[in-house]
């Protein structure tokens, strides 16, 4: 790793039953232990809701009594990492033989491209659940897919291997993606 | 301006009558100016929601029928401008002669400073109400107040005008405090 390393490394109990559970709690914990240590600063965007109905039953609390999920506008997740703009979203697929391309909104494309070219740091983190691996995918190998260049609609998982960067899965933190980003991605 | 000029500046139509009508609307309002002329991508965070109650009337769509309002654990605003990373949050102050600390709460003071120190702009715009002036505090001017280097409880309102800077109110966009950033914040 190429943090500079701390004295005291804060490291929460952790409940082992639950690891691997699903792709965004290990990035959670994992943006939590980069918080909580100092490397970065990187958070989960809540989900947009549409508000319909509110209540005020009591002076203090509002009661939202009828609302609706919106699709996000942009990414899940977005932060600092040593003054880079970090910004991406996390994937989860079944599929044994490759990522479809389906899986990536028309909002979700465009937003990856403006912090692309805005010069920021863009990426998916991909979980393929049947071989257990987890990629990070940069903006710029995914541009190939999306702009046509590569004409499919889908990346076939073994093209990962030559054009993402696998993160090993660890217990702390789980998915140490700033390694990549060290290692392949700045400046 | 010190933005790239564009051959084609995008303007949307505008209804003149809710202009001024509050700073989050204003500030929404340049961050789309900012967005589609491409010169950043600034984003207002949705509200967290606490949920307790989803219910599926159709298989389509989930309705939330019981969830509450959280607080936020960082601030409103985030995103890209030439390649560094912005953060900022709004405050309103209906108060004539001075700015009160107490405005600001603990987690947002500790973003800021988070943000701050791992080499990202972190700022609030103030909206003076009675004045109908609008300031770009940044972090480093503020932080003398909250570590308790000035003993103060509140800003002085004319203090503002030796420590932030004033945005001018404008039409398109609203309130250009990218053009703050450009002139005093960036490295």
């Amino acid at each position: 790793m190429k943090y500079p390393i701390k004295k005291k490394m804060i490291v929460k109990k952790r409940n082992y039953s639950k690891l691997g559970m699903s792709l965004e709690k290990d990035i959670n914990q994992t943006n939590n232990f980069y918080l909580i240590n100092d490397i970065a600063v990187i958070h989960k965007k809540p989900t947009p809701i549409q508000l319909v109905s509110v209540k005020y039953p009591s002076r203090t609390k509002a009661k939202i009594t009828e609302a609706y999920f919106k699709s996000p506008s942009t990414t899940d997740y977005n932060g600092l990492y040593k003054g880079f703009y970090i910004d991406f979203d996390c994937k989860e697929s079944s599929n044994k033989t490759s990522f479809p391309l389906s899986n990536i909104h028309t909002h979700q494309r465009e937003h990856l491209k403006k912090i692309h070219y805005n010069k920021g740091i863009s990426f998916l983190i991909i979980h393929f659940k049947f071989h257990k691996t987890y990629f990070l995918l940069p903006y710029k190998s995914l541009e190939k897919f999306l702009d046509g260049t590569e004409k499919r609609k889908s990346i076939p998982y073994e093209k990962f291997k030559k054009i993402a960067y696998e993160i090993q899965y660890g217990l702390m933190p789980r998915l140490d993606y700033l390694k990549i980003i060290d290692q392949h991605l700045l400046f």
